[in-house]
């Protein structure tokens, strides 16, 4: 299966990364961005042509593009080629002519950072039967995990995704400026960071809530509070969190 | 170097485990809770003696206590026997006669999850340079990375590490929550909560931001909020963190 993939963003980049090293041909990387879109290329032994161009036989068009450019990018392809956009917030598209789907990888992508597609879930959708299969096949062919869902369930799992991954980096951030601040290695929270994450994944998250908010003691809240003086932005997202956390496991 | 425990509670038991198993010779684990005390005891082949009993020859008293009762606890103990205590945010106990000291290990301790002593930093502070020397010995026979603080220091990185475990778990239960109620497994989020972690540790996590609110694109954050009128609580937090990435991030 020929693929060819429209986007130089995160998503684009690793995308065109894996598809190049697995069974399925790359055929082009296609953008409005030459600069990113030249560098992608060369970084996986592809060729970019400008948004405009015309398009090289294919069998797969891939559309990795910002969210509000997904329909209009999708109304512009050639009728014959099924296309596939990997927006998790986008509904599916119903092109004028040409069958479409999603293929969602939810993993988290930043063009610095390599990323390892081994069961990596990829949320395909489709009303067109052959095209799923394609978008199944793709997946596995880059070592993910396909799974078919419908529109509103991939709402929810991008919503959960945001959450446990954009919601929970921010405070990672917090806390690195908070230690920064006095010059305490970030590094001192590796340990506890991994353990958080691997024991949500062995037992139920709400079970594995340990703390002083849990726990009740507003001592030890109010302690931190004033800590956080200095850090205003932070101390607002640890009051209304620990409160949060009071509620649920002594509501 | 004999070593005895007073507590119970979750680090009370995770720490009985690993002395027992260490080249310290765990004497006796002392508490108010003779039920729990006696089921650490009988795991960790040690023996139970409740609180207010006598105090058999040992070289260090570790207090695994509630944040609450530590500074009462601390005065109660025979004035020979140096003592430390565990709680991260608690400042060191001027006992009235004695050494005193903090031994707060920086992880989080579930009693029905295992915990990895290896290379956890063990924040360790006293006035007694022998107490400390002990403190840092004790510290490296359970595997674990001593590193001496003053209690400023220390109640820095115990508020950095509620950020990194209490408000970033409670955000997985929250993610949790929300796929549940669709019958969508949470383990679909496994790959991207591990990815999310390695990420914030191999780069900054201010560099590691993706997502909706970073690009400030507030039409995915508002399909999201719309998805989340079922869960209010989460809606808020969600609310309020993607303002605040999106201002430290487009500020």
């Amino acid at each position: 299966m020929k693929v060819t993939l429209i986007g130089t963003g995160n998503v684009a980049f690793h995308l065109a990364a894996a598809i190049s090293k697995s069974s399925c041909p790359l055929v082009e990387i296609i953008g409005r961005n030459a600069a990113e879109g030249k560098a992608i290329a060369e970084l996986t032994g592809s060729r970019f042509r400008p948004l405009g161009s015309d398009f090289s036989a294919t069998d797969l068009i891939l559309v990795a593009v910002s969210d509000d450019s997904v329909e209009e990018i999708m109304n512009r392809l050639p009728g014959e080629v099924p296309a596939a956009h990997t927006a998790g917030a986008v509904s599916l598209i119903n092109r004028m002519t040409g069958t479409s789907g999603v293929f969602y990888p939810l993993q988290t992508f930043s063009k610095t950072s390599a990323v390892d597609w081994d069961g990596i879930p990829v949320l395909t959708e489709s009303h067109d039967d052959v095209l799923l299969a394609s978008l199944r096949d793709l997946a596995e062919a880059l070592g993910a995990r396909p799974r078919q869902t419908n529109t509103e369930e991939r709402l929810r799992l991008h919503c959960a995704a945001v959450l446990v991954n954009n919601m929970t980096n921010h405070l990672y951030a917090a806390a690195e400026e908070l230690l920064e601040k006095k010059n305490l290695p970030f590094a001192l929270l590796h340990p506890l960071m991994r353990e958080t994450v691997a024991k949500a994944m062995r037992m139920s998250p709400t079970d594995a809530q340990t703390g002083p908010a849990k726990r009740g003691d507003a001592q030890t809240v109010n302690r931190h509070l004033q800590l956080l003086a200095e850090h205003p932005e932070t101390a607002v997202l640890y009051a209304i969190l620990s409160k949060h956390i009071t509620r649920k496991h002594n509501g």
